[in-house]
């Protein structure tokens, strides 16, 4: 028999999303000794539900601390935790950890969301441990992070420091332009090799490099499919190339992206079309893995919060 | 009795788009003297139905011939009518009607499309219909005419030609943020009142005078609700005032708002809220309605089609 690794297991750490739970079991040193994910993202609970949801996910794991962010500590989640309002560093998301404990008794602690309060109100919930994860592994980068996804965000951070960010509903918005508008009759195709189509890479130049307006872009890719007979799958390539290039564009005009270095929080094809779409406006970048992130944020905010105990080195 | 009018009836006039039915029965003098309307728009009807749905409608009307414009000349409709390329004014629309008679005999003739065909490539049905109603009453306006709606259009006409047009999805786009995206749940009321609140006037101003990019302004509207408990109604008529002035921001860049004169085509609270946004960038406009114009347009290619005789004056 295998040993029981789980048994050595001494945090739990979550990251509970509006659609996704995902949790691991970690031992002394940080490192996942097992997984579990579901579908019980907080959009389909109902108040009161968060506990018994959680308990369930983690019975056959030893009842140690947990400690939780992304939108379970929203109005519609477990316990509402607060908005810092920036700069925010690792030290004021730990002093304000929401601690609570379940009926249970078990320890919790609920990561705060980050606000921008004055100009372009904008609030994040769950990037913020990632961010801290990116401070942990690379303490003296200064720059734009970009997280790409349903609601994109452009994070400036400054040696440790969330100084300021912007949020885009580019993912949402390509969803909704694909499967629910009259385009939809226009494209078709996988989103996985999208940018290296053609007409992701001119939609990108046209509106990140050439300033064409998101809105001047959307209905000629119908026109060109009637006129023209253009290709579905390059159709959607171009409408990707819309969203993210005037993304790019609408995050440079606000000066989210400056002198300094680039680098993406995501996975697999989404972060190439972002990077992808970085390069053609004149930007390098470098790409990191969100989980792994969120991961290590946890693990230190929880190593703050006294939740796991501090190791050497 | 009052005397049926409908016996002096000459000609059928047909608005038939995508979600509508509109048909007009008038004199020789071109005026109406009944009028019938239904939902049986191109979207719900398959090929080889529109004849019989036709011959329904207009069951209790004289035999006469019928000139028809919209998306009923599309590929979807009762028979495709050419895109003809722009510029284009009415010698090139009566001279390429498409004319067909139905199985019961009937004379028909249903208008073709404007296309733009290099550069941003576009196309209309129905608005050139419209566009000639306009220049039948005024015959010497050059300048911007604006076709508010779910597929908004703005076309650069010149003493009796449509020199060149562009389409925005602005109607479409407004109707899925506010019901089919995350910002739903921030937003309500009546889209009546939008034009007179706060929110849109300042959203305008952001986009058409400031240069706000469209997709900057989006998710700040669910941001100042989580942190000022901004209110609902506001936050609708911010979002609208997001998307028009945004379109204007968009057509301004192209080119599409010059020196001369507007026009807005449309009725009601949508015609008020382009009016509104367009004197907060700085442009006078004057309102004419839309149906009017259509059947103005209708009457002036019947008779140049000979489906209606001359008449002096």
């Amino acid at each position: 028999m295998p040993p029981d690794l789980s048994a050595t297991g001494e945090l739990i750490a979550v990251d509970w999303g509006t659609s996704r739970l995902r949790a691991w079991l970690l031992d002394i040193d940080g490192k996942p000794v097992a997984e579990k994910a579901s579908d019980d993202g907080i959009a389909r609970l109902k108040q009161g539900e968060h506990e018994t949801v959680f308990e369930r996910l983690a019975a056959d794991w030893p009842k140690v601390p947990a400690i939780m962010a992304g939108m379970i500590g929203s109005r519609q989640g477990w316990r509402e935790a607060t908005y810092l309002p920036c700069p925010v560093g690792a030290a004021e998301l730990s002093a304000s950890l929401l601690r609570l404990e379940t009926s249970r008794g078990r320890a919790m602690a609920i990561v705060p969301g980050v606000a921008v309060n004055s100009g372009e109100y904008d609030v994040m919930r769950g990037e913020e441990t990632q961010i801290l994860g990116l401070v942990a592994e690379r303490p003296d980068f200064s720059g734009t992070v970009i997280l790409p996804g349903t609601h994109s965000k452009w994070v400036r951070l400054d040696a440790g420091t969330i100084q300021s960010f912007q949020t885009f509903m580019t993912g949402e918005l390509f969803e909704l332009l694909s499967q629910k508008s009259f385009l939809r009759h226009s494209v078709s195709g996988s989103v996985e090799e999208l940018p290296s189509r053609a007409g992701f890479a001119a939609a990108v130049r046209r509106t990140a490099v050439e300033g064409l307006p998101f809105l001047s872009g959307l209905f000629p890719i119908r026109a060109r499919q009637l006129l023209l007979g253009s290709d579905a799958a390059e159709n959607l390539a171009t409408l990707s190339g819309l969203t993210i290039g005037a993304e790019i564009a609408a995050a440079r005009a606000a000066g989210g992206i400056a002198g300094e270095g680039t680098i993406i929080v995501g996975a697999r094809s989404l972060a190439r079309a972002y990077a992808e779409a970085l390069a053609i406006a004149g930007r390098g970048s470098e790409t990191l893995d969100g989980n792994e992130l969120a991961l290590k944020g946890l693990v230190r905010l929880a190593r703050a919060a006294g939740l796991l105990p501090e190791t050497k080195g």
